[in-house]
């Protein structure tokens, strides 16, 4: 296809996203996991989230994994924080960027921070100023962006002005959350149009898909096709959102490089090496993950014929 | 996307290549099985396999299967035949269709049907005349088309071959099977360009995509956008290839129709059903099934908010 990039940039959420659904992650698996991730080409990695410990227990002790990994070079470690104190112990942290997130959806954006959508728009804006007196960028992702499991449909043209007012409160970069797998590639298509309608292009646009519904991939390749270049994934499938019934998994990292691998697309990430972290992923939370890739091997793998 | 259709077929293939991998399954939940498929609008229904019992034990029984569905006027049902004899069975058993494999992959066709594709080929002449005497129909399908577990790669050109030679041998309909989930995006435009040069358009072609290694559904929404509007799919997921290791998982019916509706493309097939078709499979095998619709429920259906 004509449209296809000839590279992509992939952001591994799994470190955060991925693990904050679980009881609890010991410090030292947390820091195994992003080292063993830094190493496979990757150059985003979401690496913790400067939350309540209250809130959401698996991801305490952010401060201490930041300082416990070993920084490569290259790679932006990131955090996600939702709201000015978290920004504050994120600097100190010295995370490479700042994220945040405010949903689409009034309901789920109450259930999630238990705050206003205007609220949270606020607290990004500040918490940016803050972050850009640091000199550190900050990602702004609109969650529920393809539709919300409280209200449904979300209107893109909502989606868009959201979009558009955290840019005017400094966002250096704007991605958007299928939160609980509700994309499909028409609704892809449809959100770019509303974000290009008010003049944010698609160059610019990140995507976070969820695989809830089997689409994650088929919504990549179609937003590829529109002008998206930039992927959040999670290693193994690790993921969901713990305030999202049914939102089980983020797209595979490992399945996603693979498939664009063999599309010509070029991703600059290692497979086997992302399939090692897929098992040490694996391993850390004690069930089998959702990833395909790291079971069947890679295409390349043929059996030996024994005739 | 101006490339998608208005419409696609989709061909169960649950009873027969689903069901083929259990050690055993009672002729009654065949039987149950393919009749729920019936009611749910799917019109094309792969229903048994007349194969050796001794090779395939599960598939024993394909006579007093076909006996005792009940069928339902626009349904077609199919069966897979190895060889004359199984077409002859087939015939007697009155089915509306039937199908032949051959194996683009010489060894994988060994190892499927203990015979060169050369041999495979003309047994399918054979067997398509028999056909066509009673009236049938047949559709010629070439498996390992987009790769083999043995061989690796399998050239485009030797696929477009096989399919022209079948073509010549016959056959009314042309499938290619992803036998063992190889496909990629890039994959499936380069398959369709390499028919088209022996002049057999996409319009023509019936895709089989298995999700092996996640690429299904974003093999099928390219393969839409280059003009196929015809995929096998298997309800909940049921599947594999027990000579293909490794190979687990048909592309999901329902996750397909459930990406499709909501992308406008009309399939004729009613979800809800299809669901409940899934759970009918899921008890019948007594495991879970891949199907992730079945078990998240389809993007409309909202959490009810408690505030």
């Amino acid at each position: 296809m004509s449209g296809w990039p000839e590279s992509v940039e992939i952001g591994e959420v799994g470190p955060r996203d991925g693990l904050q659904n679980e009881a609890t992650v010991p410090i030292g698996d947390r820091v195994r996991l992003i080292d063993a991730l830094s190493a496979t080409g990757l150059r985003r990695i979401e690496a913790v989230s400067f939350v309540s410990p209250a809130a959401i227990p698996p991801m305490s002790g952010a401060g201490e994994v930041m300082a416990g990994i070993t920084r490569v070079p290259g790679v932006a470690y990131r955090a996600l924080v939702p709201n000015v104190k978290g920004a504050e112990l994120a600097l100190a942290a010295a995370v490479d960027e700042i994220e945040v997130v405010v949903s689409a959806s009034e309901t789920h954006n109450q259930r999630n921070v238990k705050r206003s959508v205007a609220d949270s728009i606020a607290a990004a804006a500040k918490l940016t100023e803050l972050a850009h007196g640091a000199g550190t960028p900050v990602e702004a992702i609109v969650s529920t962006a393809f539709g919300c499991p409280y209200e449904g449909d979300v209107p893109e043209a909502r989606v868009a002005e959201l979009a558009h007012q955290l840019r005017d409160a400094g966002a250096d970069r704007l991605s958007f959350g299928d939160t609980t797998g509700m994309a499909s590639p028409r609704r892809v298509q449809t959100l770019l149009d509303a974000l290009a309608a008010v003049g944010i292009s698609a160059s610019e646009v990140g995507l976070h898909f969820h695989n809830t519904r089997g689409t994650g991939l088929a919504n990549v390749v179609v937003a590829m096709e529109l002008g998206v270049t930039r992927f959040d994934a999670s290693i193994g499938g690790l993921g969901g959102c713990p305030y999202a019934p049914g939102a089980t998994g983020n797209i595979v990292t490992e399945d996603l490089v693979h498939m664009l691998e063999d599309m010509g697309v070029h991703t600059g990430v290692d497979l086997d090496a992302l399939i090692a972290c897929a098992h040490v992923a694996q391993d850390i939370v004690g069930r089998e993950l959702p990833g395909q890739v790291m079971r069947s091997g890679p295409r390349t793998r043929t059996v030996e014929t024994q005739a």
